[in-house]
């Protein structure tokens, strides 16, 4: 590897040595005349005029960043550090840092210091310092698309710190990679200017969130263990044995307990940037490890949270992305789910659910009547515009055989209108025309609209829910743009069933979110009578149709929590005894919310997953693919945690 | 359990409803003339006068905080809500919160809502909210030891929300408890002033060491995985199962190797609040699970770290803690070890180590001589001011066997100078006067002073050090104050040797600190000819003699880092390929540093273990005593990890 740095350091000598020299403990050092040198220090780099005290470039080698210099800089010594981008003719080198690019002017003249041969010899991707004057590009050959397209810098004297190796891809924006690839050499994927981009965005969000919550409302940021207690079914916590044998440690999936016992802790006002693990195997777009805005306040109700939410998003929302409104719309989860077929609902766009109920009360097609003589049977539908005239045959076939995997035993019914405003459709000549009329005003359907039905009870409203995203993805790929990318749609879902019938024992109930939620006051009675019917001080929290958030005010009453979880849901309240106790000494009301940081930075910068929001993901199959985490553990390591594998049959060999 | 709100709800109503109402999608609650009525919004307390936007009382049932209430508030109507800290003569309640206490007076006329009974009836620790006025206390009531003791509340209304049981312990600062009975009710042990300040102060200087990385010097905060690969020979590090046969996770020590990748990937300056794991088993005053302070720059040397540190703590330190002076004193190892046997000295007091070996050069004493004739032998001591006059014999024996068990084979020879100036030692009739003088005079041992003194190479100076403290300690216990409880000192330890010989096997060389760190750039040649004369460009920082953080200008040559690991540490340096592979791949010179936050804020608070500013911690032997972590999971909970507990013998009917 090349080192250059011998010879600057002894071109540059003389008074500047003490600037350099840090004010140390005199008597190794000075005393015994020993300079203290660092070859980074790079004497000349302390000769430089404008020392910033603050901002990207203090206490740096460098006066200045790659994507700071302008005009105004014409004439000014500078110093900069970063990455070979590019070399050109001989003639330029683009440096880039975190900032941005400069072009460096490689001098053409021989010089003592051999400089043009030193430069022209440089690798991409290389590290180098350069030091040189700030000068005007010539007139002409400004370049506008660049920050500092206006100048270049003169080089005088280089440095060369690192020479780097041919890379398995190219650092630049329109190179396209595998994720794989990218993910095996991360620390490159990182250098593009998207990642850097979207790490400070994440970085300046969270510091935005934090002045929010400490410095304005006076919220306490207190860390809580992610070693604790596994939670009984917690099948989704990954455990860590201890040395003890037999015991483990879980890692929680959130910190829910944690943050109701500092509320029982009079801390009143809680936050945490709260790193949560979930194991589920493979999931795509989820990893085993992420974080979550994770607050909690004393003394508040449902709305004090929500406009906390509103201005924490508010507040700490980029500037860049355009101002956001509040207070956010709200809708009740009945409302979502009989527009949207989804608690989470995209509104960004219209196309609705209509339900056509009334529309078929006294048909006599078969199918739609044995639907509607079920208990909670209904007819539903979507108009999709332009639908009939932009969907092929085979994307009509898709979303025929979608339903019917998905959602079965739900059929789907299509009726396309044509340009002439007739209709085709299997079920056209088994409507009177009333009933046709009827249909088209309900559903506002018109000339080359598609409108899609089905009928049946509980699953009808979820598949046409779907079939709305489907429609609009197929839409947007034929050109018709329903969600405008940079309009950003929050929106508040409330009044949630508290309980839920479980899907294998549907007389039994479990939590809708979790056991803690308290019911809405006015359904608080129902809790010992009929608990199926009462909703909760729940609220989610949906940005364009993810859910982003979700909170609620909890129980803070022992004898209501044991309620809950002896009566209702039947679950050993023996296993949350340190939480029962905590609410019998003394709980103030409380309630609060989780964030998950991850999607809504990755939403927010229009990422296609959360992946490219974290520095070092996992694969979706939760393996790191640049050191091949998970890994072997050898039978002696494991000896004192009291655990031997079990080799699965066929794999004995494997170690 | 009592509730109230019933009562209330019906005294206060009208036009205040509307404020009340939240403004939420309007079809399912207000046209279907639904008031959407929070049990918890308590109508009342939405009629209040004084709503902060801003500050700890914002959108919060309460309009002002416990602490908070002054002579310049009487008249004010105000809601505050709390835990029943006193009641007293059935004529006050001393309501407390995280901010302090106020007094509330009960009203003793007859009323309808019955108040004076009600509150009456109260056991401490309830949970309440009361309306009242703002009212001057009679002339000699005040109390001046409260800041709200000009002052009472009149109050008018009140809402229990939580009727406390008996606790296991009272929330007075005066009473004493158990540890293991605070950390089994931790949240009520949070409830005591001191905790809340020790919360309350560490969020506090977290947020200012945010704003001085974020706002002040551009430092990107990202997340590093705390699922990783396990570190070759990673004895300490917790692991955990993956779905995956025999591949387990590993919970790191540090983000060291993330850090350094970050610089790589021209992140350019990394900060983060780090959850750091460390399996040691048992260790007094360990976590398992601790915070760092993890902190990263490129293009930066020593110096720049060093400053940027001095600044990050003088920016957040504590106000109430007085300003601390920067830059910190800096010293070397070898002055460290010469002067006060240890490498993270107590620099706040004098009593340094003093080298005899002049003064016994020509000695007669065999033991003396024979030390003096080893390699690197030496003759060292210490002098305590006052100690022969105030030590007993039995803490001269303490001292004497403490020295023998932790430093055997040292023996301690001991000189005590009587009030007239003579000498009573062992060694007094072996000493010639010449030798008695320069004895005295080396030491500057007057009368009433104790001088210690121990001969022999390696640990003659560790167990200096080691008296130094215990002395200190002892004079402290004889009412000597030699350290200033409220005074901080901290100081920069550098220019560390960057190899050890490994105690079992002294040919062999391991890293001092980790194999990463750079060598002092003059002494970089000795890395291919006398390593283990190699100094590192490593720092520790060091407060009241406790190690607070520790970090080092890293190798950012994949060659130098090469012949490190493989010819120097012989490691496999295949186990470090990704990070050989990122130094090779145009790496930035960077460097870094990391300190232990919940030490720093220990220390600073004056608490006597970690646990004191820690919410959950575990117990020495890495319990949580709240919840019983760790604890058994199930064989079938274990399966899918496809893990078997080996039970111990004896123990096998445990589970």
């Amino acid at each position: 590897m090349f080192t250059y740095s011998r010879l600057l350091v002894h071109t540059v000598l003389g008074g500047l040595r003490a600037h350099c020299v840090r004010t140390r403990s005199s008597t190794l050092t000075l005393s015994q005349g020993r300079l203290w040198v660092n070859p980074q220090t790079r004497l000349w780099s302390c000769s430089r005029t404008q020392t910033p005290n603050t901002g990207p470039s203090s206490l740096s080698f460098r006066t200045h960043t790659c994507g700071e210099l302008r005009s105004d800089h014409v004439g000014e010594k500078v110093t900069l550090c970063g990455w070979v981008q590019y070399l050109r003719q001989d003639l330029f080198i683009i440096l880039r840092d975190f900032s941005g690019l400069t072009q460096i002017l490689i001098p053409q003249e021989e010089s003592p210091n051999d400089l043009k041969a030193v430069l022209c010899d440089l690798t991409v991707e290389s590290v180098i310092m350069v030091r040189g004057t700030v000068t005007r590009r010539p007139a002409g050959q400004e370049n506008k698309n660049m920050l500092t397209g206006e100048i270049e810098v003169l080089a005088e004297n280089v440095e060369i710190f690192n020479v780097s190796k041919k890379l398995p891809f190219e650092i630049k924006d329109f190179v396209k990679k595998s994720e794989s690839l990218r993910m095996q050499h991360r620390y490159l994927d990182l250098r593009s200017s998207q990642m850097q981009k979207n790490m400070r965005l994440r970085s300046e969000l969270v510091m935005k969130m934090r002045e929010y919550l400490c410095n304005v409302h006076g919220f306490v940021d207190v860390e809580t263990p992610t070693l604790f207690k596994r939670t009984p079914g917690g099948a989704k916590e990954f455990i860590v044995p201890s040395r003890e044998p037999g015991r483990f440690y879980s890692l929680p999936q959130s910190p829910q307990q944690f943050k109701q016992l500092l509320m029982v802790a009079g801390i009143d006002r809680y936050f945490q940037m709260a790193r949560c693990y979930r194991d589920e195997g493979s999931k795509p777009d989820r990893q085993p490890e992420f974080t979550q805005v994770d607050i909690e306040m004393s003394f508040v109700d449902q709305s004090g949270i929500m406009s906390l939410v509103e201005g924490l998003l508010q507040y700490s929302w980029p500037a860049e992305k355009g101002p956001i409104q509040v207070p956010f719309q709200t809708m009740t989860y009945e409302e979502a789910m009989r527009g949207y077929g989804v608690d989470k609902p995209d509104t960004r766009f219209n196309m609705k659910l209509i339900d056509l109920s009334e529309v078929f009360s006294s048909t006599e097609i078969e199918f739609l009547r044995s639907a509607l003589a079920q208990p909670g049977g209904s007819v539903q539908a979507i108009c999709v515009p332009s639908g009939a005239k932009l969907f092929t045959a085979k994307d009509l076939e898709e979303l025929k055989q979608g339903a019917r995997t998905h959602f079965c035993p739900q059929e789907l019914s299509l009726v396309l209108v044509r340009a002439d405003g007739s209709l085709k459709s299997p079920l056209k000549k088994l409507l009177s025309v009333s009933a046709t009329d009827d249909l088209l005003q309900t559903t506002g359907a018109k000339p080359g609209d598609l409108v899609l039905m089905a009928a049946g009870s509980l699953h009808t409203r979820p598949l046409l829910g779907n079939l709305r995203l489907q429609c609009a993805e197929l839409l947007n790929s034929r050109g018709v743009t329903l969600r405008d990318p940079s309009v950003f749609h929050f929106l508040w879902v409330v009044d949630f069933p508290l309980f839920l019938p479980k899907d294998d024992e549907p007389e039994q109930l479990e939590s809708a979110h979790h056991p803690f939620t308290a019911p809405l006051p006015e359904d608080t009675p129902l809790l010992y009578t009929e608990p199926h019917k009462v909703r909760g001080q729940h609220y989610d929290l949906v940005l364009n149709g993810c859910e982003i958030g979700g909170g609620s005010i909890r129980i803070h009453k022992a004898s209501e929590q044991l309620h809950v979880l002896k009566n209702i849901l039947r679950e050993d309240p023996s296993l949350l005894s340190h939480l029962l106790e905590a609410l019998d000494s003394g709980a103030p009301p409380h309630g609060g919310i989780a964030l998950g940081l991850d999607r809504l930075v990755s939403i927010m910068v229009g990422a296609l997953s959360i992946r490219d929001v974290i520095a070092f993901p996992k694969s979706f199959r939760g393996h790191d693919l640049m050191s091949q985490a998970p890994d072997f553990v050898s039978e002696e390591d494991l000896n004192c945690y009291h655990i031997s594998v079990k080799w699965p049959p066929d794999k004995s060999t494997r170690w």
